[in-house]
């Protein structure tokens, strides 16, 4: 079994206001270091072995996971752990 | 400037039913290699330098960008690139 990371972010250029909302509380709250803040989100995917992950992982993010027009992505393959 | 990418998940156990539709629609859609999904965020800060930015990043996290008490978080601390 593979562990899979997807990190999903919004291109440079394309509006976040949810990253917005959160620069600004920071700033209410006095942490006025934070000058930007962007959000994006991460997908941990449990895989089966014995298919071609790269290629199929890649395929799920332009199919589903991922917005290819506003959105660049990328993901790690690692050794799931047991638990 | 540096740049903070904060990772957040939720917690072992805590139940992800976005993850789990995430999980059905890739199975429904043939990807039926994919046992399980578990959905993240990611928060990217632009902080300016001259603070403790361990400490003060962490004192955010616990206030306001994570939920301690069913989510984890950690953090990388990099060097902002010009753009």
């Amino acid at each position: 079994m593979k562990k899979v990371t997807v990190y999903i972010t919004l291109k440079q250029g394309v509006l976040d206001p949810q990253g917005k909302a959160i620069q600004e509380s920071l700033n209410s709250l006095g942490y006025n270091e934070i000058q930007q803040a962007r959000v994006g989100k991460t997908i941990e995917l449990l895989v089966e072995e014995g298919v071609d992950i790269d290629t199929r992982v890649k395929e799920a993010c332009e199919k589903l996971l991922a917005n290819p027009v506003i959105e660049d992505y990328h993901f790690d393959v690692e050794e799931a752990v047991k638990s």
